[in-house]
C-alpha cells in the first residue's frame, strides 16, 4: 500500500518556529536535532513512511552516496556529455536503472528512441534516400521511385547503393549518427559556444530525422522501439509530447493527424498487450510556437476535435520549440481561450519558464500557463524566481516537469547542484523528473535524470523516500483518471516491493 | 525622508490568491496585470514609493537594461575575470559607480585595497625584503636588519637593491602583483581547474601579502587607502572582517591585538574627520576556522574582552577560511556558548552556507549560525535549499550578505543569473550586496557587485526601487545602533537625492 502523510509535522513545525523566533544564544542540541529533522521532513519524500526493507536499502544508498560525493570528478557538477561514462560506473546508477520509476511525463516524440537503432536499423531498410543540405545537415526520404530533388540539398543518394560501394560503412554510419544527435565526444563548450548554436544544431537534428520517422512503417517501429527502451529502463508509463506529423507511405500518399494519433493508440495497445506490466502511454499534441495566431486557432480547434475523438490516448495540448525565440503564450490567448469558451475540455501541459531571460515577455509564460489552468508546467526552470507563480503551482498541485540534463545541455545551468529545482525538492514542491529528449542528448529512459536529481539536486540528504515520492509523483501528477492512477500505483507498488526486497541487503 | 512600506499589499495578495485557487481557463487581463504587479511588488524594493525624479531615473535605467540584455556577451553570464572590461563600458555600471550604495558589510581586511597600490607604493618603501617559497609563492618582511631566513624560502632579497639592478622594473612588479591576487587574464577555468586549486592560490596570496600589511606603518596606510577606495566608489560605511594580526615594527617588536584594533579605531576617526560625509567603519574580529576547540575558547574569551574595551569600533565576531575544509560551527559550540553563559554581549556575524556540499556537516552551518543567534549570514549561498533556516532568517530579519563575484570566482556558480540569491531577491528576503575580497578578485568597492545584482540577479524587473532598498538594507542590517542608523540614513538620503536629481533626465 502506498502511504502518503499529509504534512503531520506541520503542527510541530509551527510550534518550533514560534519557540525559535525568540533569541537563543546557546542552542539546545535536542531542539537543533528537531529542526534538522523538520527540515529533512520538508523535502520531497521527507514524510514517506518506510518499511524495514526500505530502511535497509536506504542505509545502503546513504553509504553509496557518501562514496559518490568523494569522487574526484563529481558527475552532477560536470557537463552530462563528459559525465555520462562516469555515471555508468556508479553503483547508484545501476540501482536506479533497476528501480521502478513510474512514468516519464515530459518526453518528446522524436527523441524517445536511440539514434543507434535509427541508423543501424532504419537507414538500412530498402528505398531509403539521403541528401546533404547546404548547411551541412542531412535529409532522408523513403520512396518507391527516385524522389524529386529538395531545394538546398544535394541530389538524392540511395543509401543501399552507397553502402554497397563502401568497404566499410562504419564511418558513414557514424557520420549519419552525428547528424541525428547533439551529443559529442569533443568539448561541448567549444562545439556549442552559446545557446543559439546549440538550439540551431538541435533543430537541424530533428529536421534530419524527420524524413526517416514520418515514413509510416518506420513511425510505428520507432514508437514501439521507444516504448521498449523506456520499459527496459523500468519506466511503466509515458506521456509523449507529439507533433502528430502527417505520415507518408512509399508511394508518397499522406495520412492525416487523426491517423497518426490512432497509430499511437494501436501501437500502445499492442505493446501493453505484449507487456502486461507496462501501464500505457498518452499523447500531448504539441505544435511549434513559431506559428502565428490564426494558424494556432485552427490547430486548437483540431486539438479539441482530436481530444473528443480519442479521449483514451489523447491527454491534452502544448507548444514546443525554444521559448526565447518563439511566441509567448499570451500572444496566443485568443486561440487558447477557445476550449473554455466552447465549454470543451482540452487539458493544457504548457512548457513555461525554460529561460534565463528574467523579467522579459517570455519569462511571463509561467504565470500565463497557470492562468490558462495548465495541468503541469514543462521545465519551470525560472519558477523559483516567480513567487506568485510558484505559490499558485504549489497550491493548485500543478507539478513542474524537471528535466535536468536537458537544461544543462541546452545551457541554462552548468553545475546541476545549482539547478533551481534543488530548492523545489528541498520544499517538496509538486514535481516530477523527466528526460525531455533523451536520444538527442545521448541519454536514455529516465535513469540518468533520476541519478542527477538524486545525487546532484538532493545532495546527501535525499533518500529512498525521495526516490519513492518522485516515482509516485509521476503517477499522481499524470493525466490518468483517479481510478487509472490507483491501478497504476498498485502495479508500481508491486514492482517497487520486488525491487526493494531484491536490493536491500 | 526614507519611506518603507510594511507589505501593504499583503491583504490584496491574500484576496487574489483565494480567487485564483479556483479554476480559471480564460484569464482576465486585469487579474493578470494585478498578479504581475503583485509579483513585482514582492521583490527587493518592490514596495518602495518613488519620487517623480526617481521615476524618471528608473525609466532611463529600464532603457539601459533592455540594451544591456541585448549585448552579445551578457556580462553576468560570464566569468567576472572575462566580464570586467565589458562591465566597465556599461552605462549602467557608470551610474552605479556614482550611486550612493550605503555600507559594505562583508569585506575582508586584507583585500580592501588595490594590489597595484600595494606593489607600486608599499613594495617601493625602504627596508622591504622578499623571498620566493618552494611552492612558487612569495613572502615579504620589513626589517632594519637583514632578516633571518624563512624555512622553505629562498634567501631574502632587499627589493630596493634588486630594483636598482634592473633596467625596467615592470616585469618584476607585474610578477609580484600576480602573486598577490587571483585575478588572471588567461582562461580562469584552465588556470583554476577546481575549487581546491583556487582556494589554495587564494590562501597563498594572503600569505604573500601578510608580511607587507602587518608592518605597522603599512597597516595604517593600507587601511586608510582601503577606506579611500570604498569612499571613492560612493560607499559611506564599512564593516570589516578583520583578523587583527599582531603588527610588527622595523626593529622586530610586536604589538598585541588590542593595539591593532585601536589602530583601526584611530585611522577610522582620522578618515571620518577628513571626510565628513563618510559615516565610519566597524570591525568584526575573525579567526580562521582551522583552529581547534581549545584555541577557539581562548580566542572567544579575548573577543569578549575586546568587545567590552572597544565597544565603538568592534561589531562582533566571526570565523573565516573555506567552510568545506574547515571545522563546522557545531564543533566550536562550547566556545561559542561562552558569551551567553557569561551574560556578555558578543554579536556573531557567521559565514555560513558558502558551500555546494548539500546535506553534509558543513552544510549544517546555516542552521547552527541561526541557532547561535547570528546577526547576519555571510554568503548563505546554500540558504534557499534550507527551508527551515531560510524561514528563520526571514522571520528574524537576519540578512544574508550576498557576495556574487566571490561566489562565481570561487566556483560555486558560473552564470550569476543562477545564483540562489536571485530567488531571495524575488521575495525581498533580507539581504545586502557585498564584495568579500574585491582586491583579490580584481574588483573594487561595491559597484561591480551591485552591477551583477542589478543586471544579473534582478533581470529586467529589478528597478531603481531595488537599488534603493539594497542601499537602505546595508544600513538597516548593519551593526550600528538604531540612533546611528537614523543618522546614517539621513546622510545617505541626502547623497541619494543629489544622485537622483543629477542623473534623472
Amino acid at each position: 500500500m502506498v502511504v502518503l502523510l499529509q504534512r503531520p509535522l506541520a503542527a510541530v513545525a509551527g510550534l518550533l518556529w514560534y519557540c525559535l523566533t525568540g533569541v537563543l544564544s546557546i542552542p539546545d542540541p535536542r531542539q537543533r536535532e528537531a529542526l534538522m529533522k523538520l527540515e529533512a521532513s520538508m523535502q520531497t519524500g521527507g514524510q514517506m513512511i518506510l518499511t524495514d526493507a526500505e530502511k535497509q536499502l536506504d542505509a545502503l544508498l546513504f553509504k553509496m552516496k557518501q562514496e559518490e560525493i568523494m569522487r574526484a570528478d563529481f558527475p552532477p557538477a560536470m557537463h552530462f556529455f563528459k559525465a555520462r561514462t562516469l555515471i555508468q560506473t556508479s553503483p547508484i546508477f545501476s540501482l536506479l536503472q533497476k528501480m521502478p520509476k513510474g512514468g516519464a511525463l515530459h518526453v518528446h516524440d522524436l527523441s524517445t528512441t536511440s539514434i543507434e537503432w535509427l541508423v543501424k536499423n532504419v537507414t538500412y531498410r530498402p528505398h531509403c534516400y539521403m541528401c546533404c543540405t547546404d548547411s551541412r545537415s542531412i535529409r532522408f526520404v523513403f520512396s518507391s521511385q527516385w524522389p524529386k530533388a529538395l531545394p538546398y540539398c544535394s541530389p538524392w543518394i540511395l543509401l543501399e547503393n552507397l553502402r554497397a560501394k563502401l568497404v566499410n560503412t562504419t564511418d558513414l554510419d557514424n557520420s549519419i549518427m552525428g547528424n541525428l544527435t547533439i551529443f559529442t565526444d569533443q568539448d561541448p563548450e567549444t562545439v556549442y559556444p552559446n545557446q543559439e548554436v546549440i538550439w540551431d544544431t538541435f533543430e537541424q537534428a530533428f529536421l534530419a530525422m524527420w524524413g526517416l520517422v514520418t515514413y509510416a512503417p518506420v513511425f510505428r517501429d520507432y514508437y514501439y522501439q521507444g516504448l521498449t527502451e523506456f520499459y527496459t529502463d523500468n519506466v511503466m508509463y509515458l506521456e509523449l509530447r507529439a507533433l502528430l506529423p502527417e505520415l507518408y507511405e512509399l508511394d508518397g500518399s499522406i495520412h492525416n493527424r487523426a491517423w497518426t494519433l490512432k497509430t499511437y493508440q494501436d501501437i500502445t495497445r499492442d505493446f501493453t498487450a505484449e507487456h502486461p506490466d507496462f501501464f500505457g502511454a498518452r499523447i500531448i499534441f504539441s505544435v511549434h510556437r513559431a506559428v502565428n495566431a490564426s494558424v494556432m486557432t485552427g490547430i486548437v480547434e483540431e486539438a479539441m476535435k482530436l481530444q473528443r475523438d480519442f479521449p483514451d490516448i489523447m491527454a491534452g495540448f502544448d507548444m514546443v520549440g525554444r521559448e526565447d525565440s518563439g511566441r509567448p503564450l499570451w500572444y496566443f490567448r485568443d486561440a487558447l481561450s477557445l476550449p473554455a469558451e466552447h465549454g470543451v475540455t482540452l487539458p493544457f501541459f504548457f512548457h513555461a519558464g525554460e529561460t534565463d531571460l528574467e523579467g522579459t515577455e517570455v519569462d511571463q509564460n509561467l504565470l500565463d500557463a497557470l492562468l490558462f489552468n495548465t495541468s503541469r508546467i514543462g521545465h519551470g526552470f525560472a519558477l523559483p524566481r516567480h513567487p506568485v507563480a510558484k505559490g499558485l503551482s504549489r497550491k493548485r498541485g500543478v507539478a513542474v516537469e524537471v528535466c535536468l540534463i536537458s537544461n544543462q545541455v541546452m545551457q541554462l545551468v552548468k553545475d546541476l547542484r545549482n539547478h533551481p529545482a534543488a530548492t523545489l525538492m528541498s520544499e517538496n514542491h509538486p514535481l516530477v523528473i523527466s528526460s525531455d529528449d533523451p536520444a538527442m542528448f545521448g541519454s536514455s529512459g529516465l535513469s540518468y535524470d533520476f541519478y542527477e536529481a538524486f545525487v546532484g539536486l538532493g545532495g546527501i540528504r535525499s533518500n529512498i523516500g525521495s526516490l519513492k515520492e518522485l516515482a509516485i509523483n509521476s503517477i499522481r501528477y499524470s493525466s490518468l483518471t483517479l481510478k487509472q492512477q490507483e491501478k497504476a500505483l498498485a502495479l508500481w507498488q508491486k514492482k517497487w516491493d520486488k525491487f526493494v526486497s531484491e536490493n536491500a541487503l
